[in-house]
């Protein structure tokens, strides 16, 4: 039996190939039908410029990261799945003996062979093997659809993990894409009790506000001459004005000045968590980071046990996904999705494309 | 009664003051005669420039919050000190009611009233008037010039606390001054199996070899063309091709290129940790950050504890203090001690001023 | 002026008494005028038996720990409360400069003079002084009445905090009491998946069904002859059969069994924590603790920050407290509400007795 | 090629048996010739009762678990191992698919198949295969017979994880076999101030003394009409006269005076830890628990990172080993070692069997 990928050549250049399925490499694996699955800013960077720092794609590589479907097939020693079993998948594999895996930490795997990931085969195919604890199974009032988004969500997870938020804290979240979304819901769902939504766009501001109920604040235009220190500056009074100074705050832009900013926006002692890429280096204003005691976090996708909870964010209508999913495609309209999620008059929040018949 | 003091008029301009001592103003206030108080670089700073970033030298200021000194009175209910108890005195005074006096983060308190830093007075006087649990009562084998340097060592046990570093790891510390040396001291005495001291001087690192066992590096010199990005990553690729990566990294700096530099140089899950200002806003890795999940972590001043951890430290001879007295003075030589240490040619490590008469 | 208080003379012998108002004794101390004060489980076990285990009252003492009222006079250098503010009152005196209170943990102040703790006196009077931060101000979205429960919602808020509860946990807490129904409200804002509430009293679970969704399960009674390991095992089996184990159980009881078989209910890594007094020493299954990895935590009244979670978990409508408020009685009708609180037939959750006048 | 074990086949009863290798079952095994095993107290254990809890041996059983060898043979993906390296090998294979074994707690593994706990087979073999990852390559300064030591050392490390000790704390330690010393050694290297022994017998607290420098006390013996509560009060007045309280304690008897006494021993806010199984149900001093706000932390066996933390410690001189190897007997001679381990005459602090021919 053949199968169908959607595979990038190079930059700017998809087509749809035939190839065999891959087979089973453990007992635990399981081979799951690909239903939904999501765009994600670094796919669409993948199909713009081929590549995203040092990652380069110099082979064909089939696209797609943010997948859910249905198990079947599954290998000799699985227990927790059965097929017809609809599951959220993990992309990626990982080589379970090096101290990061060991210790829980599989995201730092240096042997981590990430779906989608040059040079890494993705996820947007007939079906994709993992192993099963990589799968998590669905709940009836979780649609295949919303488990695509358990990955970005996982995201937003870790991050939120990794800087220990507990009730009661109020947060900013600089970018009102999925990743930034994500972030204010969780944070909700953590007990926030005032999440602050900045962006340069209005209408994302909005739609924040109106997703999660976070107040919205509109970034002003930075001058050309102006330093990031004094932007930054310029936009800490602001905000303070209306909102005080925060215990958390977040960046999903990777924009210098928002980083900047964000990280002058915390009350002594705070934290800031860096969920994404974009400018590799920029100005950092480290006396206030040591005169403050402030903490900078790195957050890089997701470990264990972020899926599951994600499973429980969703299942009890604590995280909802459905108002992100603004458009969905057939599986054969695949470059479409990625026109869509490209343009930025699109409104495109989260694309889902659909999958194959199997 | 009158007492002397050593004051700073405005930037290298300082004078002897004869003043009345300083009333009591709670029941737990004990008067202590200063015999020793170290010399900081940012007592040099001020004593230079007049100022150390929004901290601006506007009336005339006592230097000095290096100190250790003798019990000499007590107010009604004082039970843990009593005339001629030798204490370590922990500089400044709190108002112990704000959030984070109460939650033991005194260091952050906004009503802190830090010796020596505009507008309050130092401890460079006759006496000095603070609350008996700031001071640190020592035992027969720590000296009152080595207990002047606890307030130094304080700030590194602070660091290592808030980076919470374990038994086990392996530790890389730009700057070899006081600081960056008590880093290194503490580092090894919580469990450091290695330690890499790096310096632009072959001297300073020289000493950190001797004096706590450290594997020494210094440091290139960077072109005026390289950017800081570029010159760190030489950096990154020569220090690891003998040490490999760290867990924990720290910089007693606030160079540009050293912190750049020891942030490159973290292994995935590892831990910078700034001690010091120095450059307000420096080029900052963040995707770096990011993929390789790291944590920055600010440490300003030290916080409940950290005394008690230094007289544990140095009463059980895990960190020798001894060896970085370079230079002493007496009170009325002050002026001298600070040109001394301000003077790079003079081989000053730690320099101490002794006391007046009492 | 003279004012009135409520005194515990000894067991069983109560009485009403005239009294000079306490004097300010720190420049941060407010006067609050005493509107609502709450009857805990201690304030009956000292009513009925005049002691409780070490502490025993040797001379009158004025009764009362959880309250609020209005501030009514302020000391000099009170910037945080001016007369006229409603708030609640965080008992205790502690002494500031101890290392626990240093720390952030005043709860273990060896020096802590707690209200109704013998020999201190407690809040049933017409005014009670503090210091303002231990007052926490009311919106106007909480009564006075709800800010006397402030109290044994803060032992609530710290128990889970030391238990380090996060999001997406199931939790069973033995004892529908005041403070058993708090930890389930608190473990629910603090993101618990499945809260179980466990009692002897089909009546008080059902209370616990109805106030916070809780799955009530009523305990079967013990065999005289049954040990307390054979009795929790059988309980073990039959929680288990309808619910699983658990992430996190907790005591409010102080019954031997209830806490041996929360201990058995947990998950390996588990953690139980015990949040009230009772029978001094249990049979305690310490093999299954080792076998299994778990945390036994002892949480002691409550620290910083906690009264301040307090007042965001019932402004936020994330715990409700009305519902708890069964009786409420003048304060000439204190020695009914004691009677009331101890009368098993009342029906009694958290009886309230008002303030005098002022 | 036939290989030789040493097999308990039921209580009393053991004998040498002739058997085929273990085959290797995953792409990362390697066999290990292995040449060190000790004797652990739960050996010695199944030897005499046939069973330890709810543990029975049902089936001949080949005994051993603490071994060291050398790699004679790997399987095609493993990297970090080639045969003729030695290594300490830690004992049991988990699933790696479990909520636990992906958090990085396999020791909590369900499906841990621990060797020498029945039904698996133990390691007093000719080889043992096992995967790449459970195995520590020994560097030239540690000894084979000093490598089977890792695993009693790892149960100590992990202990000390769990109860997060850190520097500058005072210890008590009951019970001074090998895991109480190792627990002594540990503690030491992971900076307590002050480590005290205690024991019923003055001769294991002497060894105590001279191997790790801890401060003796020898237990009285405990009245027969004497309740445990009782007994434990006596002890923690007689050890407070001498050292005061301690911040942490730990418990390697498993007997319950001891677990009591070590508990009332605690400073406020101190943390008990429980090293290993005897009594199931002891008298607990709950409510002293509560007023004092202590943790009482159960720790089983070690998980990722506990052998590498051996290998610093030992390798670095923080903990000697070579003080606790008492004998050393031929394979041959296992049954003699038993015997030996289990003489309370002998003497024997840690029996090590040396390996077959290969």
């Amino acid at each position: 039996m053949s199968e169908l990928s959607f595979v990038l050549n190079k930059a700017h250049d998809v087509s749809f190939k035939n190839q065999a399925p891959d087979p089973f490499t453990s007992d635990h694996d399981v081979r799951v039908h690909i239903t939904s699955t999501g765009i994600c800013g670094s796919d669409v960077h993948y199909w713009k410029q081929g590549r995203i720092g040092d990652f380069v794609v110099e082979k064909p590589m089939i696209l797609g990261h943010e997948s859910s479907g249905v198990v079947v097939e599954v290998a000799k020693n699985v227990k927790s799945l059965k097929p017809g079993d609809r599951v959220a998948v993990e992309p990626g594999r990982v080589c379970r003996i090096c101290d990061y895996c060991r210790a829980g930490h599989y995201n730092l795997c240096p042997h981590m062979e990430f779906a989608a990931t040059p040079p890494y085969d993705g996820t947007l195919r007939t079906t994709y093997v993992t192993t099963e604890d990589f799968c998590t199974k669905l709940p009836d009032n979780i649609s295949l659809d919303e488990a695509a988004i358990f990955e970005p969500l996982s995201v937003a997870i870790h991050c939120w993990q990794r800087a220990q938020l507990t009730f009661g804290k109020r947060v900013l979240v600089f970018g009102c894409g999925p990743v930034g979304l994500l972030l204010m819901a969780v944070a909700k769902a953590y007990g926030a009790i005032e999440i602050v939504a900045a962006d340069v766009s209005a209408t994302r501001t909005q739609f924040a506000e109106k997703y999660i109920g976070a107040k919205a604040y509109v970034c002003p235009k930075k001058n050309e001459s102006e330093s990031v220190a004094a932007y930054a500056e310029k936009c800490r009074t602001a905000i303070k004005y209306e909102h005080g100074y925060f215990e958390f705050t977040a960046d999903a832009t990777g924009v210098d000045t928002c980083i900047h900013t964000a990280v002058l926006l915390l009350k002594p002692g705070g934290t800031f968590i860096q969920a994404g890429n974009g400018k590799p280096v920029v100005d950092f204003p480290i006396n206030h980071l040591v005169n403050n005691e402030l903490s900078v976090i790195g957050s890089f996708r997701y470990s264990a046990g972020c899926y599951e909870q994600a499973l429980k964010l969703v299942s009890t209508g604590k995280v909802p996904l459905k108002p992100l999913i603004s458009h969905t495609f057939a599986f054969k309209e695949a470059e479409e999705a990625y026109k869509t999620t490209a343009d930025p008059s699109s409104g495109a929040i989260k694309v889902i494309i659909h999958g194959t018949d199997y």
